[in-house]
């Protein structure tokens, strides 16, 4: 892991939002692995799915089960129900469909989500003689969001949570989120979750957009290895117990303060992610400022950030210019003039105008190198516009977790 | 290394092809350091070089140089002369200059190479002393193609060369090259360069058309890490020795059969590139088919090529499926519908119809990925076309390499 620090913090309850935790012996005794969340009827949710075409029989499902005005949702760890075909859905209609029947909603209202091994059929004797206890369990406290963080946890280290209260208007709103996956870069462990929930009530077409907007800037924004899972995503539910006017424009003042207060939310719990991310040793800022386009911003981030040279510099601490000017020269971008291009880590100027800078010194390098967050930032001299991605290094650890993991 | 079968089996000479080695103390003491090779006036040149806007100083002048009727190159290891701005281009310009003085002929009739550190400056001094002899101990015959593909290697475990003799209207014509590199993936010492010669007499244009096609199906399919050096060069002499009518269009049979011995003969030095790929316990194919593109073939052939999933899973000898069926899954395709995908280790089917092959046995894939050749194959069912990549795996040697290089 890339630092020590707690990634979790104060949970604040949201009004209306219930969560429930159990051992079900999903796939490990004595291991917190399968989450039922509710909320009230009315409540609007948003959602955003993995783009990988292999997608997992429970992505579909919640996926089309977003405009069924959905109550709850259940998560299992230990089997990510992907790669298991028509199977895969059917397991995953028979456990939703028996969560229904508990909660006394129809089948369609109960999205579900999996994290696990891939190309293994779900065990949904044991799934469904979980559930009730599940439901029993649920509450609206801060303990319930904690052991729910815990229970969607597979390989991840620590449990990641974030919260924040924000007031607008005299009125005090809560948002809380959780999320788990070692930077999207487990093997069989595939997968990126996020659940956050906000007491504003806002309709549903407004909620997706914001969602749709933060994600691209937070959980798109980071990356380990550039692998994309079969099963991420990422759920947003406005329970609207705080009884505001609801939220039906994106003119609404109320709207443009909860998306950002989303947006800072959830930038926290992806670099929670990357700050657990296997084998990591540092975490990673790449800022590429001075662009022409967001998109030619994001190559150049990206290329630098997917470089196997420039992680492993990144590992051995190494000020190794070299590798990242190779990476920003070879990233995608056309009619990208070096002579424009200038390179720092942290605040020492390593190249500008093509070459490296004149007053640069070794030791300025290797004093950023050596700690434990690094930011690289790249200034392309060619717009006005910013774009960062967050990553981590590649180190022995991450051969080893990823090559050893079935063994 | 991912084999230890040699890779540089006989070379022929190349008529009016003469090369010379020395160690001339570059970097290291005891190690051939500095390779001239010269052919004479007339002779057709083509040349292919990095797309890395960053290019090195000796890239830069050759790629001027190539319109000059060049005569002669010098090769040396130890420094690659990359990120050295206008003083590199002045340390190349000195030091082909005096090789053009001691050779007689004009200096931008000498193209220069470089291979080895970037962001020092080329100890220009110790180079020229060891021009003269250089090219005093020039030769054309295979002991000296043998010597230089010693010295243009920097970490390379082993030599690599490659040489055919073809027949065509009764006249026997030779193909000989030299290749370097660790797969394109050092990391100071970034570097692919390819030296081939023939003694087919063809002009400029033709020759250069042939190399453009044939790097593109062999050192452009190789990849390591996806990271492209600031030093990467193919260059192709046609001395003309052979005395044939002079090929003049792309329409003549010779022109045909020697655009298909240069392939041969590329793909299988970048073949070898691959195989003494640093860290590397495997040497893969992957092949995607049914394309209806290239371009889409190339993209799915890459995304899996690149995965540090499906690599460390290779070096693990894992055959774990689900990292190919997410790398495939999240290839930049439009339309790619899973249900049309095939996907097969060697020849075992392990995906079809979007799910695992009902009847895949997980000893059948262990089989396969037991093995130090491993092909992947992919099925799109798309259309005609097929390309092929070859990659390595991701193992604890290469990060150690990588990671530990300038310590």
């Amino acid at each position: 892991m890339a630092s020590e620090q707690p990634l979790i913090r104060a949970m604040y309850p949201v009004k209306g939002f219930r969560l429930g935790t159990v051992e079900a012996g999903m796939r490990y005794p004595n291991r917190k692995d399968l989450v039922v969340m509710t909320w009230p009827e009315g409540a609007s949710v948003a959602g955003v799915f993995t783009r990988n075409r292999f997608c997992a029989a429970p992505v579909e499902l919640s996926r089309q089960r977003l405009v069924s005005k959905p109550c709850a949702l259940v998560v299992n760890t230990g089997n990510a129900n992907a790669g298991t075909g028509g199977q895969g859905l059917a397991d995953a209609e028979t456990c939703t469909a028996r969560l229904a029947e508990v909660l006394g909603c129809l089948p369609e209202q109960v999205l579900p989500f999996s994290t696990g091994v891939i190309g293994e059929y779900l065990p949904v004797p044991t799934l469904l003689a979980g559930l009730p206890a599940c439901v029993e369990r649920s509450a609206e406290s801060e303990a319930a969001w904690h052991q729910a963080a815990e229970g969607i946890m597979t390989t991840d280290t620590r449990p990641k949570g974030e919260s924040v209260r924000f007031e607008h208007e005299g009125v005090v709103y809560t948002l809380t989120g959780i999320a788990k996956g070692a930077g999207m870069i487990r093997p069989d462990m595939a997968t990126m979750l996020a659940f956050v929930s906000t007491d504003v009530s806002i309709e549903t077409a407004c909620l997706q957009q914001i969602l749709n907007e933060v994600v691209n800037c937070s959980f798109n924004r980071i990356t380990v290895d550039g692998d994309t899972s079969t099963n991420d995503a990422c759920l947003l539910v406005a329970t609207g117990a705080a009884g505001n006017e609801t939220v039906v424009s994106t003119d609404q003042p109320l709207y443009r303060v909860l998306s950002k207060q989303v947006a800072v939310l959830c930038q926290r719990l992806a670099q929670s992610l990357v700050r657990d991310a296997e084998g990591a040793t540092k975490f990673v800022s790449v800022v590429v400022e001075q662009a022409g386009s967001r998109q030619e911003a994001l190559e150049v981030a990206y290329t630098v950030a997917h470089s196997p040279l420039v992680k492993t510099a990144l590992f051995a601490s190494d000020p190794n210019w070299g590798r990242i000017l190779a990476a920003v020269g070879r990233a995608n971008v056309d009619d990208l003039d070096v002579a424009g291009i200038s390179i720092f880590l942290g605040d020492v100027c390593i190249i500008t105008g093509g070459g490296v800078a004149a007053d640069y010194r070794e030791a300025d390098g290797q004093a950023v190198m050596d700690q434990a967050e690094v930011v690289i930032r790249i200034a392309l001299s060619r717009g006005e516009l910013t774009e960062t991605v967050w990553t981590s290094d590649l180190s022995h650890d991450y051969v080893s977790i990823n090559a050893e993991y079935r063994t």
